[in-house]
């Protein structure tokens, strides 16, 4: 019976989903950005609601012992629905991409070729614990005109629930099909029939833990963009200004410890080390991090914690630190290969050679010379809003804003042409 | 044994496949072209090689029975060979796309971002029948600094074979690794083991048959670009120029049937249908084509063969064209949004809202305006080459040339800054 009742969600949802992105796509930038302008406004209105909402989300998560980190992701605020109220505000005043040209050519035989935006129709948004995630990939895929379906962890259900019945009853004030944004309930059954709808749904957006990961990758039909776990480096090199590789070191550590761009390693080149290892530990410590390193870095610094093999290929999310002394820029680029995960990787140097060695060799989404690793980010890109950070090489890489949401289709013009 | 054997090719296959792209990511440009003159040279100069290889998997798919027009594909001459050389020295000829900047701006707080084209990594082509795309994949991979591994269908074994050696031993010759290119043998637990190599290979290029379509939808985990088929339309509205409509039509039925953008289906409005379908079932069959049409479209060609349901939905690949009579614009795209397989279209109109109203709402790769859907293409594009025409709507829809198989990574460029 579940099975059935399963199958027949599927079906409606993404049956759903389908006719409301075909009804989306001719929807004008003046309507969506008013639909998208109302739902900040009905977020702002119905503050009490999705606060009730969360408090019995957080109060089933505290009873189930869950993390403070956790708990803390999940917890709304009024400041927190602000936060959503504007995100959904600025994303009404941004450029609308669809319809946009991105390139026109006219070949010799008089064809005008022209590339432009469109949507790319149904996306499935497969995220954990963050409930400003529906808003923000609701507003992201109504500008774009994508129909959205939200999966949600099970943890934050009262909480997205709330904040979809508020941007929904605007998409129908608005004159926009409701399932232009729909919530996923049901369990892993439902889940697992969307993954293989790849009939009417274009796009997994895929944000979360391993077992997450995992299932998806393993049951989904549907080109899957994955928004996965990032080991991040800080390479000082030789040539650092040592005050500008604290500062940044600190930053990339300390300032948002649970985020994927956060770094978990940190590699110092040994001339560099008997001067700067002191230091970055001392600061480090004195932000409540807990730091541990090679056997090396433990001759210079005898009270850090040993680094076990392990240490160098996990994703801490936590105020954890594990320091490598290389010899070199080739150790540090042969380190990052080896155990990075491609999202975003730094140097901090002052030398030409190496920061362009560095920036033209480590293959990641973002690679930063004398920066944090922590600006990758939609935002901090200036795309204004962003649906996460890629971790795939296809179709979009590293941040996602609203281009990364479209696709493209070449409208041709003609006065009669054949193929000879 | 045998699965033994297997899995010790995928893990060699894949493996040298993923150093080589290491490799290979910091050739020039210039080596790169270099080694592409070399081997159109040298497959020129193994020309009676190439043709002998040829002619045993000729014969091998004669003794097995295959269509005429299979053999066709499958036949190499002395032009095509020198076909497949001049695609190479188009190739080299061709701009490098590594290493582009796609965009680049300054933040308000002095980053420095640019999103420049880098390889995608290791890619895995998967095709049939045609030998051409063995030196036309190992072409655009080479030129854009991608490993590749190539699975040519069994029947071009021996072909491919050969085509491959010629590119591989002028690789070495140019100082780039072997595994630059490389040709997968070994059966289907071969391609399902290198399906799943998620860790090494990080595009699959598939083209083919229905089979081997589904088998590599179930079995991927890594990220297909589709090359499936097509399902064209054309629509002569009422306001077209009907000799205009008679000579595309011709042209996108008849002049390549085998081919995905060739039309299948041919819509009518039912003003014009009377002048236009006596005339252009005439001159259908005398370029030898089977017409069948709707029971409106008899009534006018009484000797039509009567369409079936399924007749709409099908890609003949051959000289069998469909005719449905509709009443309007609207009933047409929605004719198009049933049947059509969202690869190519095309609208013959002398009407200047109705030819915006089809380039809007026809969702489709190529939408056409009075041409032919047969310009469905890489050349005809201008993009000097290609891999294929996906029809994926991420990453890349349509025609795939050199950009189609590149990725990007930002570059960021700072001077200590953190973030807030």
């Amino acid at each position: 019976m579940e099975a059935i009742e399963a199958a027949r969600m599927v079906e409606a949802l993404s049956g759903d989903a389908r006719a409301a992105a075909s009804a989306l796509a001719g929807a004008s930038t003046r309507v969506k950005d008013a639909a998208l302008r109302a739902a900040a406004a009905r977020l702002r209105r119905d503050e009490a609601r999705v606060l009730a909402a969360n408090q019995s989300d957080v109060e089933r998560a505290r009873a189930a012992g869950e993390s403070a980190a956790f708990v803390d992701r999940l917890t709304l605020t009024p400041r927190r629905i602000d936060q959503m109220a504007r995100g959904l505000e600025e994303i009404a005043g941004l450029p609308d991409p669809i319809g946009e040209t991105i390139a026109a050519w006219r070949r010799p035989n008089g064809l005008e070729i022209a590339q432009v935006r469109v949507p790319i129709g149904v996306v499935l948004s497969i995220y954990e614990s963050r409930p400003n995630v529906t808003a923000d990939s609701a507003g992201l895929c109504l500008k774009t005109a994508n129909a959205v379906l939200l999966k949600g962890g099970s943890e934050a259900q009262a909480t997205s629930a709330a904040i979809g019945d508020a941007i929904r009853a605007e998409l129908v004030q608005a004159g926009l099909p409701r399932a232009a944004v729909q919530l996923v309930e049901g369990g892993r059954d439902v889940t697992r029939g969307l993954l293989r709808r790849d009939d009417r749904i274009d796009v997994v957006i895929a944000r979360g833990g391993e077992t997450l990961k995992h299932m998806i990758l393993e049951e989904s039909r549907i080109p899957v963009v994955k928004h996965f776990e990032g080991i991040c480096h800080l390479y000082v090199d030789a040539a650092a200004d040592l005050a500008m590789a604290e500062r940044i070191c600190l930053n990339a550590k300390v300032q948002r410890p649970s985020v994927c761009n956060a770094i978990e390693n940190l590699l110092v080149q040994e001339d560099a080390a008997p001067r700067f290892l002191p230091q970055i530990v001392g600061a480090l410590r004195g932000a409540g991090c807990e730091v541990r390193g090679c056997p090396a870095s433990r001759r210079l610094v005898p009270d850090l914690v040993a680094a076990s093999d392990a240490d160098w290929d996990t994703e801490y999310l936590d105020l954890i630190l594990s320091i490598c002394i290389v010899p070199s820029l080739d150790a540090a680029l042969g380190f990052i290969a080896q155990h990075g995960t491609s999202l975003a990787e730094a140097i901090v140097t002052e030398d030409y050679a190496a920061a362009r060695r560095f920036l033209a060799e480590v293959d990641a989404a973002a690679v930063f010379v004398n920066a944090s690793t922590r600006f990758t980010d939609g935002y901090e890109f200036g795309f204004g809003a962003e649906v996460g950070i890629s971790t795939n090489r296809l179709h979009a890489r590293g941040p996602m804003g609203l281009r990364e949401l479209t696709t493209y289709k070449y409208q041709v013009q003609g006065a009669g042409q054949i193929r000879e």
